[in-house]
Formats: structure tokens, C-alpha cells, sequence
């Protein structure tokens, strides 16, 4: 039996594939967008939208456009991260970065491209949804990916690495840098259905929380996983002294807090009444990683 | 007597330095980001962002949110073309290029974040707007910035430098890499009054005449022009064998070519009985910093 998770994978994967023919003479740029947006990858972010957007009855086709592009931002990341400058990785998702094909300069390119076509697809008209209700959509991706977000993560993460740090800077880093755009995800499936402003408050709680503990078990599993699993080098953040849950509470305990951190997630949708199989399944599938 | 042009410079410049307090564990992103957007620019498309509106009475006040959006995108673009893997500059307005400041990593996130937050901009709710003409700016600028604009433009640029090339790829270069961001400014300025699709139309064809022309004058000023008058280093497109109209056609042709698009993207404002003293004024100043 298809899962959940499955169905809307492979949704995703059909409409990034048809989103940008690599021809004309932009051509490199087109190839150096797909070849990481095509690679084989988990696609939570456009997941979680459109799980959450289905909660409330809302199609997959309708939300789509809007789910993509959290995985256009996710992937720009994910390039520059890996650039010679940054975290200069040589493997990602089982194979070699962006950068490692195409060059720096592309790469750069095609990440920086990336992340304009995200507010390109997020701006498109979509039927049925009015149009401040979109154009808060592009608000909150900007902040949650923005120097208040994500690009802010990054910042203290690359400044801190190799420097020592203490825990709250660990915290400061998973918040920003991975658990915003996560929260962000499940934020833009929330703007969808018409529910309360206190139904969109718990989602978005709820969205910190999951976001937080992916990233913790994401830390776990580079302790324990295999490069086969994790698609990167394993070992890599004590490596280079990467600030991470692991390096200051150990594994157990990470995993402990994450469980913690999810369940206060989980009671702010209770409070409003909010169960979702759709979300279950896939909070279920992220903490399991772990097993 | 202060000109239009020297007016709209100095609201932009207080919007900007008003934007990013530099504090909290992200300050050295925000130092960068600032250290770059608040060096002395013409803050040409801000200006002509606001010039077009103001065209149709529209005040500036209301326009800066999104007229700052635009110069937001162009400082991105500079900090990271300037990057070691990219142009490879040393300065730029005259000042130390952001990597040289920051290092790099800090540089390339800093880009990063003023793409983003350019798009924040974008997507405050502007009173007075109605919020699906707000989305269509959203749009335009992601379309003018993106793969299919600037940074598809930069793409070329880069694949083609010392490459060789012709006439037609230079003309490719200017029209992406530096028009269609000009053009999107003046479409942005077009879309606060309530003016007809083919006056705004119109708007847009000059803005991209205008932008052909000013990047040509650009390429001639690389060649006659001195450091302190560029604020960067002059010749430097020879000497790399960048793709430019002078190195095709002479400096006498291309400044005769410009003029020449200016006069058609006139014609387009003519047709449609648009006469505005703000544009002609940045025209002028345009067309003359070559004599």
C-alpha cells in the first residue's frame, strides 16, 4: 500500500519535473536548477503543506503550486550550503553537490534562482484563495526563510562552527535554520482552508515543534546512520565541531527532548481540536528515522 | 537647487538606513547586509520606481516600501556577481566588495537574505493597493530577477567571459542581466495608479529601453571612465574580455544605439500621451554620465 507520505512525494516529483525544460541559452542554469531539484529527496516541506491544507478538505491540486515552492527554497539552501565557502560538502542526497558539477559559480546561480522562482510560484494567482490571504503567504515564507529565519540559522551555525558555543546557540540554530521553514510549511497549508485565526496559531506551534525535532533526530542520525541512509557524509558535524544536540546532551536524552518538544506541539492542536491523520503519518515517519 | 532625482536618493537612503537595526546573534548578517545597502549608490531604481508613480500623482511615501524592494534586489546582485567565484572584485562604490569585509560565506548570505527580504518588502500589505495588484508586483519583480531575467543574464555573462561570443549575446547579457530589472521598476511604479493596460504597457517598453541604454552607457563609461568617477575598477571589462557593445561596435556606435532606444522607448510613452518631467530628468542624467 502507497503511504500518505508516498502519494504526496510523488505528486510533488511530477510537478517539479514539468516546472523548468533546460533549453535556450540559459540552459546550464535550468540543468544546474534541476539537477538538484530532481534528485531524490523526502519533499517534507511540500509535504506538510499539503498535509495540512488537506486536514481541512482542501485538494493536493490546488495547493501544489504554493507546496513547491517551500521545496525551491529548501533546495537553493541546500546548494549554497554546500558551496567551497560554506560547509563544502562533496555528497548530497547520494550525490555530488551542485557545485561539484556545475561549478561555483553556477551553483551559486542556480541556488540564488531558486530561491526567486519560490516567490515567483508562491505570487501565481490561485484560484479560490483571496488574494491577501496569498500575498501573506510570501510574507511569512520571506520571514521564515529570510535574516530573521533561515539565512539567520545558517549565519550563527557557519560562525559558530569550530568555535565552541553553548547549547542555547544549538537551540538559536535548529529554531532558525531548520525549524522555521518547516513551521512555515505547515503555516502556508494553514492559510488555505477558512478556520480560525486560533486554529492557525496551534498549526503553526505545532509546525516549531515538528521542525525542532527534525532537526534533532536529523543531529541523531549523524552520529549513528550510514552515508547509504543518509544520502551525506555521516560523521561530519563532530568532524568539523558542528554545534549539534548530540555534542552536549548525548544521543538519548536528544531524542528524549525531541519526544518532549513534539508532544507540547500535539496538545496545542488538541486545545483546538485539530487531529489530522495526514500530520500523524508524517511526524511519525520523522521521528522513526531514528529507530 | 536639489534635483528630483537627488530628493527621491535621499528618502531612499533614510528608508534604508532605518531597515536592519544590526543587533542580537545574527548582527555580523546584518553589518554585512547594511555595510553593502548603505555605501553611496544612485539608487536608480527606487528612483525611477518612485518617478513613475509620482508621474500619476501617487506621493513617495506610499511607494517606498516597494520602490526599496528594487534596490534590495540590485544590492543582492552585486555582492554576490562580485564573489571570488563569480567577477572576482576588490571594489566596488568605491569601497572594499562585501566578501572582502565579511569573508565570504558572510557575503554570500547576506545576498541571500536582501533577495528575501526584498520580497517581505514586496508583500507588506500597502495600504491603499488593492492586494492582487500587490501579488502581480510580487510576480513581476521574481519574473525580472529570476532565471527567465537577471539572473539568467548573470548566467551567460559568466559562460561567456573570455569565451568569445557576439554582438547578440551581448545584447542578450544587457537586456537580462541589467534591463529587465530596471524595466521591472518602472512596471512597479506603473501599477500604483489606476492607469489603463496600455499605458502601463507603454511604461514598461520605455523601462526597457531605458535599462538597454543605461547598461551600453555603462559599458562605455568601463572604457573612458576613471575609478573615481566609476567607484570601481575601470577597464576591467577589457581586461577580462567581458562581453561589451564598445568591444563589438566602438564607443561612438553603442552611444549612438542608445540614444536611439531611448528615442523608440519614448515613442512608446508618446503614443500613449505620457509626458513625465521626473523620468526625462533621470533619462537625461543617465544618457549624460558618458559626455
Amino acid at each position: 500500500m502507497t503511504s500518505y507520505l508516498e502519494m504526496c512525494k510523488s505528486e510533488v516529483n511530477t510537478f517539479l519535473a514539468a516546472l523548468y525544460p533546460a533549453q535556450g541559452p540559459t540552459k546550464v542554469l535550468y540543468d544546474a536548477m534541476n539537477y538538484s531539484l530532481l534528485t531524490d529527496g523526502k519533499r517534507l516541506r511540500p509535504t506538510l503543506c499539503l498535509a495540512t491544507a488537506e486536514t481541512f478538505g482542501i485538494a493536493r491540486n490546488q495547493v501544489l503550486p504554493v507546496a513547491v515552492a517551500l521545496e525551491l527554497i529548501h533546495c537553493y539552501s541546500l546548494i549554497h550550503d554546500d558551496l567551497p565557502c560554506m560547509d563544502d560538502d562533496d555528497l548530497r542526497r547520494g550525490k555530488p553537490t551542485n557545485h561539484r558539477v556545475f561549478g561555483e559559480a553556477v551553483a551559486l546561480l542556480a541556488g540564488d534562482a531558486l530561491l526567486t522562482e519560490a516567490f515567483f510560484q508562491l505570487a501565481k494567482r490561485t484560484p479560490g484563495i483571496p488574494p491577501d490571504r496569498q500575498l501573506k503567504m510570501v510574507q511569512i515564507v520571506a520571514e521564515r526563510a529570510g535574516a530573521a529565519g533561515m539565512v539567520g540559522g545558517q549565519t550563527v551555525d557557519i560562525e559558530k562552527t569550530g568555535q565552541g558555543g553553548t547549547l542555547d546557540d544549538v537551540a538559536f540554530i535548529h529554531l532558525h535554520k531548520t525549524a522555521r521553514l518547516i513551521q512555515a510549511s505547515i503555516e502556508l497549508g494553514a492559510l488555505f482552508p477558512d478556520i480560525s485565526e486560533a486554529k492557525r496559531n496551534a498549526l503553526s506551534v505545532y509546525g516549531e515543534a515538528l521542525g525542532l525535532a527534525f532537526q534533532m533526530v536529523d543531529d541523531v542520525l549523524d552520529v549513528v546512520g550510514s552515508a547509504e541512509e543518509l544520502g551525506k557524509t555521516p560523521g561530519k558535524d563532530a568532524l568539523v565541531d558542528k554545534l549539534t544536540f548530540p555534542k552536549f546532551i548525548g544521543v538519548e536524552e536528544t531524542l528524549r527532548r525531541a519526544q518532549e518538544i513534539i508532544s507540547n506541539g500535539q496538545k496545542a492542536l488538541q486545545s483546538e481540536g485539530i487531529t489530522s491523520p495526514y500530520l500523524f503519518e508524517l511526524q511519525t515517519t520523522i521521528l522513526e528515522r531514528s529507530r
